[in-house]
């Protein structure tokens, strides 16, 4: 089974649009953690095991990682090895946001699908396709390209006009036209940019969107559902991160986590 | 000191222009280190002894030290724990290619700039300056953008018309008009496309570039230098990885390797 099976059935088994974002930044997590060993596993474990029935998808960032080095990808793996063991059918996606040029790729193309195991990581898009080969080439993975970001300063390059359409229109074109022959490929489409998004579910047909914004950055989901439901009422990747994994930074955080997720989920769910 | 001035006095003091990436591929060095502890940073530790006097700076690019998840990143650690004790004032590039959105950014800016201790990273352009503020804000560090990337692919999107201009003319234009209020960017425009590098000259000013893809990606060093210095005869720095670090792969590899490095260095003084 690749990835984009593993995903589908997932989807099925939980009826859950909803990603988890293992965003676990360590100034934020509770206090009465911070000072024990393995800090962030400790945390994500607690997380996962309160989410995990209302999930299809969790994402850490590998930022918040990386903060601490190689002590913080320890963790990341830890999670990642927890995951593998007791939540196998749950996709896994390292939102790494990388892109380099081809051969260089070779070696985050490891790094992330083979050290790590994960099943799918977030690219950039500005080198193209031939540069993104390695990951592209890899059909048992996920490979989820930048195409509208859901940061506020996102058009600055984005919106520019390039023969008669934005270059988030052209991205999203030469993704789902060209790069996608091993159907593989997913786009970042923010939640706070519904129009933008209804344009891109036009230009792409049924592909799927990773859809980061909703929450604390101010995504509306009933806008975000209407604007990139695909023909098949799915298509879309709903992630939260700070609105679950931090829905409560005392003793409860991963009860309340654990409830934050079930009614997303459910939300989500009201608009299929 | 900042970073900026840390560069301007290397420059001086060595007399080059010589940028020396570490792309440490555990598959391409010597087989007798493969099998020894730590194999990356034993590499490494020779090759800059070998090489540092005729070198400005030192890039090791993530993707070859990731490959090996948090054990890579050890090594890098070891790497750059090595640079600041023995080698202080030679400039560090982590070439990461990263960017995320702002909040998650501070991330990468810890990580890279305060637990790695590098003087300078590499960043795609594609989220804009606002998703990118928090490196910009590091006034004591450099921000290198991705402008014109060296890989055979690159134009895709960077050679699409936006306004009138190439993709990557908006953005070296607006980095060095908009991004660069605390003078602590730089961009990235490879040896391959020495048109569109003079072209960048000309869009830039006096603002340094950092060059891949001299030796094995087969960018020539006369065209790059016409096209590339500055009006004070500097403004580039011409990286070379795999035509230095492994010009042998016998015992005598960091011998080759300082030879190699000593050898570029004043093929570029001859240009400027």
């Amino acid at each position: 089974m690749n990835a984009t099976q593993k995903l589908a059935a997932r989807i099925q088994k939980v009826n859950s649009l909803l990603c988890v974002g293992l965003d676990s930044d360590l100034t934020k997590i509770p206090a009465n953690l911070r000072n024990q060993p393995n800090p962030q596993f400790t945390f994500n474990k607690a997380i996962i095991d309160a989410t995990h029935d209302y999930v299809c998808a969790y994402k850490p960032n590998t930022a918040f990682y990386e903060t601490k080095g190689d002590e913080g990808l320890k963790e990341l793996k830890m999670t990642m090895e927890y995951l593998q063991e007791k939540y196998p059918d749950i996709l896994t996606i390292c939102d790494a946001k990388r892109a380099d040029i081809g051969n260089t790729n070779e070696g985050y193309v490891q790094g992330i699908f083979d050290w790590f195991g994960f099943d799918a990581v977030t690219l950039h898009p500005y080198l193209g396709r031939e540069a993104l080969q390695p990951f592209l080439d890899r059909s048992d993975k996920i490979s989820i390209i930048l195409c509208r970001t859901s940061n506020p300063g996102a058009g600055e390059f984005q919106d520019l006009q390039t023969d008669g359409q934005p270059l988030w229109a052209s991205v999203a074109k030469s993704i789902s036209q060209n790069w996608n022959t091993n159907h593989n490929c997913m786009l970042v489409v923010g939640a706070t940019y519904p129009e933008e998004m209804k344009k891109i579910r036009e230009l792409t047909g049924d592909m799927t969107f990773l859809v980061p914004g909703i929450g604390a950055q101010g995504g509306d989901l009933a806008k975000t559902m209407a604007a990139g439901l695909n023909s098949k009422k799915e298509g879309l990747l709903i992630n939260s991160s700070r609105g679950i994994i931090f829905a409560s930074v005392g003793e409860d955080f991963a009860q309340k986590a654990g409830e934050e997720a079930q009614k997303l989920q459910l939300a989500i769910n009201t608009y299929r």
